[in-house]
């Protein structure tokens, strides 16, 4: 059976925001929330727009969606980020009741896995969709910035 | 000598915002961020209201605080915070490089130190400042909600 809503579809939904960070020289990180195959928020991060460190993509993708459900558990909800959360996006994540994250980059050194903060034991997750493609744009931007500085 | 503005004036501030929350019938923690002993952020928890698991106390005051100072770093501030930070506002406090955080009350289930959540290697803390105060009005606050249901 074809199922056009997969990981992968939505992913790329997700890369698109994330390419929208990068071309307003944020660290391009996107992030996409479902619920039954219905995209319910889009966010990029924007911590040096806003001046801000909270304003990860998740963060803003969490709060986004609890204001168009009206509700602020997302237990019927799937999270697609292009990396790996962070401690504070996998701590909100938790108090979120989140049922599903999906990510596609690993973050190595501060990722929630390395640091190992604890999510919602109803939460699932799942890694590596589109990680490439994730991953290049986060080397593109940190090699460009480098060059300016 | 006499020193008017220490970590227990500051945590009385923190206090006051915490009695606003649990006026509004939201779990009740406040916090302050204090620069060269003046306060540049007052928050308290709004989860209910906004409807968002974001908006704990630390959460608004690091981007209150961020916001006056034009800029998203607090290595000069000091957070007191009325209950220990949980990973989500640990997480964010690690990101802003905070200098000192100042809470009152411990949360042996879900605070940052329990799930052992990493804060910047540059930030002090100091714990226990009017604990007994904002435990009390915590316990109060969870007892009339039971009474409720």
């Amino acid at each position: 059976m074809i199922r056009p809503f997969d990981d992968t579809y939505f992913m790329r939904k997700a890369l698109q925001e994330a390419k929208v960070a990068y071309e307003k020289g944020e660290i391009p990180v996107g992030a996409i929330i479902v619920v039954e195959d219905r995209i319910i928020a889009r966010t990029h991060n924007l911590t040096e727009l806003l001046n801000d460190v909270t304003a990860h993509a998740e963060m803003q993708a969490i709060t986004s969606a609890a204001n168009f459900l009206g509700g602020k558990y997302l237990n019927k909800c799937t999270l697609y980020v292009t990396l790996e959360p962070c401690q504070m996006c996998a701590g909100a994540l938790y108090w979120s009741q989140i049922s599903k994250i999906v990510y596609a980059a690993s973050d190595a050194e501060r990722g929630y896995k390395t640091l190992g903060t604890k999510l919602h034991p109803k939460t699932k997750v799942v890694s590596g969709i589109l990680a490439e493609e994730a991953s290049e744009l986060l080397r593109r931007f940190f090699i460009e910035k480098r060059n300016l500085n």
